[in-house]
């Protein structure tokens, strides 16, 4: 036990090499070379399954770049025509499963394992390939602790990314949807990765460069550009009267109530009212300029009235929104654009902003229990959690304050003692639900799916979404719960059950404990807000149908075919 | 309160620009033009001033590029020098403040407002220029928050940011310490900013593009390189047996105890210590490969034992470290570096990696109460807080579970209900304190000096560190006090006081109370982890001196002149 007498490094060197990565990384570089017909980075793009082989190693960590909407998915294809017998066990390490082909490696066998954030329309056949034991999951993410790990103990390396246009030295314009493509390449090009973009033409000239040559290795022109998801387009004309009714007391309840300046909204109709309230019933509040002025969220064009009415000052987005390009190219000084014009997008940094800039997250689940644990975890599907963790959780490490947040955690902390009670800000953190989802499901219940689910795929954790630990507020049609002044785990419930409606849950309530929680403000009816549920119609919405959002940007926001019926 | 009947657009077109941002841009870059002789984007050192002149306007916000190492210190000389009748109500929004120049600007009228991180050596003179009401302080955040809020509601107009070396077009090479550099020019460049970059010198072809050409207005070439700290440097000659003690009970009461693989060590000789006991006192007790595997942390030459023993797989950085290019070159297993071999650092990053993808947190405070809240604020300093919020809060929209976050979290629950005990996991956050630090002053006082810093500063809150809510352990030369164990605010104060030794705190402990934890194993003495103090000798240093550093890097790391003594 005592000091190194000698030199280890003199003696390592002898013995032990520091440059595996380097070697094993011109080892592909080389086999590549033999295999496939590059001329400088550029490869055909009928070479592409090729080149994979050629730098694809058995049990390599591979991020094959699948965003909440930009999707690699010529190379998805790509990789799922690998012959197994050469490449086999990867270990996929990426945010989104969206395509089917994402899935498709793991039953082809070319895939075994998984760690990711979302997977969204491919979560039922995930938990199935889970229990047939062809996926083993390493754990589910948000995407910022994804992309963190991506920097630890989940660096790719080969990462296989989409961007709109390279130029022929390899430089890449990711325009609008910039989304996690930083935070994957950063990763994969400082650690002896190799790097494959498919991009949808090789021009000469880029608009913009937005990741340089020298941390790309392959490009390929795709047949076809990369698929886009227009995933945060709500048609105003699906927003119901009731979630008329919700949105009014987000704003009269909880937004003006806090004064919350700085905010993320999820994607949902739910939260689509609420922008779409802004202009008038917020108006009406004498609220602009007082809420709502900077957001963490894509293009929503759902905002468009608001950005109008001069209510917003700022929007930094994770990725973009098609048909926005236009009216974000004349609205420059709302979003984040490049010199070309175009959004400048990035999930990484836009995460960041949603955990520490901003006072309020906001989102939907499908279940939540009586602690006010969330999930959007139910039986048969793993859908995972995208970025509501890191946004719906007490961004402990904060420490500049705003009105908002001195308020939210003075509430919180109010009567408590010690560490505890020790004062500091907390982040509003709100679920909105209706107490009935599709089908007549109640969103109450005794024991989230989750735990069900848990046990089904041995996770070590309930798959919970958010903990009831860092939910601020639960608004349903029936009102607003404040679980900030709640004291004790009976009066958290009865405050969930106060407002769970006619579910079973909410039907169990003990009506004496909610009317005290009521008579001291922790749950408020509407009434008790001052609004009178027969106001809320549809004609408080400042669009009500995709025509009037076109006609609100003045006919630069062009909605994808599917979202036009005119 | 209707619906928008006509179209805002095509009102808003008539009345309203939407590209005040860019005309604002081109308006500074006209004046750059009439009065700098630019040739391109590269303006003569000379000319400096002119063209802060020219592109600053009063009331702008700025980023003058001050990191923990890399100071844009000729751009801040040059800030010094403007007419504060020009050029005046700055609002500076950096990470560190760390030359004079940063406080001359207020003291000069050119600034008035001020966002930040961390003040290290200047925290005195910034709480005599506070009181003097020369800067008004929005707020002190930690690196990833005031990041975020780049991205929301501090968005530079104008960055001011050093790098390495410059071509011609404009594309910035970091080299090794990027730090900030990504975060600032992402935010500034992408929301009609303006970049200006000092180089140390412009050149025909970079080494590598760190920042792309098109996301960069002017090019300096400084007279002379941009200043470097070495901060991170500690001389093994300077730590003392105490250390060592507290080293060995860090590895075996806590690093082994909960098996932590992925951790951060901030600045210091307490973390140096554990550092150079890896590869000697922790490969006795058979932990390699079990602990300490991946690390956020800036290339500390005190780990060069332990990698060179093969216990390190990975490190990123936040910056690097002056004197460690070569080895580091030499090891490109651990680090992350670029093609042409040198190491990319992002602070942004690693500070994500820091807050999602550690499992431990150790740092050091200057005080700490009996809830274990924790500060390096003391009277008549206003130090910040660099990344210890980000990195020492329980991030808890962490999902991915590990053994150490798990077992953490379990103990933190036991016996909790409802939302509280809810199953999660938690970070690992130590404080690593000698019970009296410089001059016999305590570590452990009643009230923190922050309170009456914030009374006198007017701050909402007072400046505390790490919250004693987020502190797992605290350890001294007494022993560990696990404060997951504690179930009570009077449990939590007995466990402190049981580790505080003569401090006034320490004698007023309750001696039952402190046995019962003992007991109980929350409270851990030596003798309790089987360590015997006499064994904690300078021998178990793996180096003693930084000639050992070096040697064990078999004389490729080269430390900065003032820590040679041969």
């Amino acid at each position: 036990m005592n000091a190194v007498a000698t030199s280890p490094a003199a003696a390592a060197a002898t013995t032990t090499a520091w440059d595996h990565k380097a070697r094993r990384r011109q080892a592909r570089l080389a086999r590549a070379a033999e295999e496939v017909a590059a001329r400088g980075k550029c490869v055909p793009h009928a070479d592409a399954v090729a080149l994979l082989h050629a730098v694809l190693e058995p049990g390599d960590r591979v991020c094959l770049e699948g965003n909440n909407q930009k999707q690699a998915d010529f190379l998805a294809r790509a990789l799922t025509q690998l012959d197994p017998q050469r490449v086999h066990d990867l270990h996929m390490v990426q945010s989104v499963l969206a395509l089917p082909e994402h899935l498709d490696l793991f039953e082809d066998g070319i895939a075994s394992r998984l760690d990711f954030s979302f997977s969204g329309p491919q979560g039922a056949r995930l938990a199935q390939l889970v229990s047939a034991g062809q996926i083993r999951i390493g754990a589910i993410h948000t995407y910022l602790e994804l992309f963190a790990r991506y920097f630890v103990d989940l660096t790719p390396q080969v990462a296989l990314i989409a961007a709109q246009s390279a130029d022929r030295e390899g430089n890449l314009y990711t325009g609008p949807n910039t989304e996690d493509t930083p935070a994957i390449v950063e990763a994969t090009a400082f650690s002896g990765g190799i790097v494959i973009a498919q991009v949808n033409q090789i021009v000469d000239r880029l608009p913009r460069i937005d990741v340089p040559a020298g941390w790309v290795d392959f490009v390929i022109e795709a047949p076809t550009p990369h698929f886009i998801e227009p995933l945060f387009t709500r048609d105003p004309a699906q927003i119901s009267e009731i979630q008329v009714l919700m949105a009014m007391m987000a704003i009269k309840g909880i937004y003006a109530e806090y004064g919350v300046q700085r905010l993320n909204h999820g994607i949902g109709f739910d939260t689509a009212a609420i922008e779409l309230l802004l202009p008038t019933y917020g108006e009406s509040l004498g609220l602009k300029g007082k809420i709502c002025r900077h957001w963490a969220l894509n293009p929503h064009p759902a905002l468009i009235p608001a950005i109008e009415a001069g209510w917003v000052e700022s929007i930094h987005s994770f990725g973009s929104e098609l048909g926005m390009e236009d009216y974000i190219r004349a609205r420059s000084d709302v979003f984040f654009t490049g010199a070309d014009g175009s959004l400048r997008s990035n999930r990484a940094f836009c995460q960041a902003a949603g955990h520490y800039a901003c006072d309020l997250f906001i989102g939907s689940t499908l279940q939540m229990d009586l602690a006010g644990n969330s999930s959007t975890a139910t039986l048969g599907r793993i859908a995972g959690f995208g970025g509501a963790p890191n946004m719906g959780a007490d961004a402990r490490g904060r420490r500049h304050a705003s009105p908002a947040w001195l308020k939210a955690g003075a509430q919180a902390r109010e009567g408590l003692t010690g560490a505890r009670g020790t004062p500091r800000g907390q982040k509003l953190v709100v679920q909105m639900v209706e107490t009935f989802r599709e089908h007549m499901q109640p969103a109450f219940v005794e024991r989230l799916d989750a735990w069900q689910l848990a046990e089904q795929a041995g996770m070590a954790l309930p798959p919970i979404m958010i903990y009831g630990d860092d939910v601020s507020h639960v608004l349903t049609e029936e009102g607003i719960a404040n679980l900030l002044l709640c004291r004790s785990d009976e009066e958290r419930e009865q405050a969930i059950r106060g407002v769970a409606g006619y579910t079973p849950l909410g039907l169990g309530r003990d009506r004496r404990a909610v009317e005290n929680l009521r008579d001291r403000g922790v749950i408020r009816r509407p009434a008790d807000l001052g609004i009178d549920p027969r106001d809320a119609t549809r004609n408080l919405l400042a669009a009500r149908s995709m025509r009037d959002l076109v006609r609100a940007s003045g006919g630069l926001y062009q909605p994808p075919k599917r979202f036009r019926n005119w």
